[in-house]
């Protein structure tokens, strides 16, 4: 078998030690996990099968997870992860979209056959596939079990990243750079919004020096015209202007690590009001990067960025980052970490963000954001393209 | 603003009107749509925002659906949907992602504010974004509400196609009959397989004869070598073979519309095992597609399919269709119709599926797949890319 699993067995068996003293700190013996990327950091598991209900276990008493999902994915997992057989386990496939069945039906047997039926279980309350038909269907099989929400206790695990991921996050960087360069030194007016959607496809899949992208866990956002504080719009077939605001926020993804970037284009001579905005967020950006050190609460930074917008008459509402690292569709946030008030999370070297910094006026909008991690000497950007509006003649 | 919207008002008010007829039997008198093909399917909204909570309401009680979300996409309701402005909602950005607030507590704020707290409310329990904590949320925000499963109400009101679904259907199907076209004609031994992935992509949303295409509900899955029957890994680098099986399994999406293949290509010549279980898929698909008319049981349609297999030697665990339509990640079934035994759905005319067809033995895997639409006729394919093993010389 030539696949190449993308970390060494050491370092998975650090983090399945590592989230089982969190776990023996939390009080709890079994930790179920819905969340992909959870899954994937766990085992390695890696396969576009998130669409069913599947789960990675976690016991105090294993050594190992043990991967549950469709028949179908059994050899996905044989293929990607390094779990031994007895811990890859599938369900009976009738239990798919049955009307009064569910798969974890048959996670409820697993468990019970395990003697783990009145443990303390942690599962993912709030994971994007952890559905609440799901919870009922495991809470109705297991009426002993003490249920407990993990609170995100595995991806708080995965906030600081190893020295081997971060090889992955720099990749993945340097892919959505150079995507983002070839993207806007194509950009010419008529040409439609889709087939610059299909450019960075292209692009961030073919990647640099060997280094391929994987899918990222959302697709690009392309805006222009009155459509730049819309973010999240589907492409169309609508043509860029002769003149005016466009607006694009990448990511690339290396073995699922993702670094995303936004920056913003404008065709022709920008006016005043557009490149005042340009230089007031790559002002916030540069004093974000210079304070975000080991140390320093996440409140902090999103105060040295508020007070800047503020002292030039803007303001944002919502937060202005958030933690990054391995992900899946539909999300490349890690879901931790927002940099934001009332966020008292210290700063520790390797944590990595995206300081997204998109202002949105009432008549437009602009992003001009970084992908960075945490180090000794202040916020290191990850992404290398050129930090200023960027204007096409 | 030059959006143009994928139907006509009287699209969208046919919908409510018989989602409302649907309730009424069902006696319910709130509906909470989170899955995003429903809430597009409803209102048109079309955004990447599923990541977050996110809702369409439909009561009784109105006209049109209320939309509610994050304050960032109000702007992407206001141009993908028709809904007059008090009908489009956002709740307040503090309530992501924090530890103990939800934003379904707005929610539950806003459904209290119409005078709904005591209402029977349906939920799409396993829908994929429709979370455990979510659910928690709101019944402790609606003490007095009575909670029931949606049961899928809005994806069985999708079933039937309209002629206007009609027409993005047969788009999607067009486009990934060139892209499948395209992609087989340019396979090559030495090829890596991440740069298919990346042709794919490219093509799949340039589209055809001026109609772009959308982002797919799932990647695009291309197996070869020993990963012929792991069908949903990641792509990598590894080359294609001097000679070997390649599965493909691909989509295209007009206006979310989706129209799913699988072709099965041998590049060299096919050992006769392989030709042999190609030739019996084409037979079994032949079968069903002759079976597929009005008034027949779905279980038939898989007896047919089942029979076909045996009578051969060989047998298929699961499924071996699904309905589709619009949809969005992380999957292009409708989660309705499944084409197996113990499926009593009665077909009608306008139904959609993905007849899947995979087969996979141990040593390797075949698909040839098509999608269908009922007619008086039978099952008429959308798509039109040859019918049979592709082999390669």
């Amino acid at each position: 078998m030539t696949f190449v699993k993308p970390f060494l067995p050491e370092e998975f068996r650090r983090r399945v030690q590592d989230v089982k003293q969190r776990m023996e700190q939390a009080g709890l013996e079994l930790l179920i996990c819905q969340d992909p990327a959870n899954m994937g950091w766990l085992t390695g598991y890696d396969a576009w099968s998130f669409q069913y209900p599947q789960a990675v276990l976690l016991h105090l008493d294993l050594d190992m997870p043990i991967w549950v999902g469709r028949l179908v994915d059994v050899a996905c997992a044989q293929v990607t992860t390094d779990l031994p057989a007895q811990n890859i386990v599938s369900y009976s496939d009738h239990l798919v979209h049955h009307p009064q069945l569910h798969p974890y039906d048959d996670l409820c047997e697993l468990i019970k056959s395990r003697g783990w039926s009145s443990a303390t279980i942690a599962v993912e309350l709030d994971a994007h596939y952890y559905t609440a038909r799901a919870h009922q269907h495991l809470m109705k099989g297991l009426p002993e079990a003490k249920f407990r929400d993990s609170l995100g206790l595995v991806n708080w695990a995965r906030l600081i990243k190893s020295d081997a991921e971060l090889v992955y996050m720099r990749e993945a960087a340097q892919i959505v750079s150079n995507t983002m360069r070839e993207v806007i030194s194509n950009l010419k007016p008529g040409l439609p919004q889709y087939k610059v959607a299909a450019e960075v496809y292209a692009s961030q899949i073919c990647g640099l020096d060997g280094a391929y992208g994987d899918y990222t866990s959302a697709c690009p956002l392309i805006q222009f015209g009155e459509n730049t504080n819309a973010p999240h719009l589907t492409w169309t077939d609508k043509p860029l202007p002769k003149s005016g605001l466009v607006l694009l926020e990448l990511a690339a993804a290396r073995r699922h690590y993702h670094a995303p970037l936004a920056r913003t284009v404008h065709i022709g001579k920008p006016p005043c009001e557009v490149e005042r905005l340009a230089d007031v967020i790559v002002e916030g950006v540069d004093a974000v990067l210079e304070i975000a050190k080991p140390g320093v609460v996440v409140e902090e930074v999103d105060g040295v960025w508020q007070r800047i917008l503020r002292r030039n008459g803007y303001s944002k509402k919502g937060r202005s980052g958030y933690s990054i690292g391995i992900n899946y569709p539909p999300d490349w946030n890690e879901r931790t970490v927002s940099i934001r008030a009332e966020d008292k999370t210290v700063l520790q070297a390797g944590m990595c963000f995206h300081f997204q910094s998109g202002v949105r006026l009432n008549e437009f909008g602009a992003a001009i954001s970084e992908s960075f991690v945490v180090t000794q000497g202040g916020g290191k950007r990850l992404t290398d393209v050129d930090r200023r509006l960027i204007v096409l003649d």
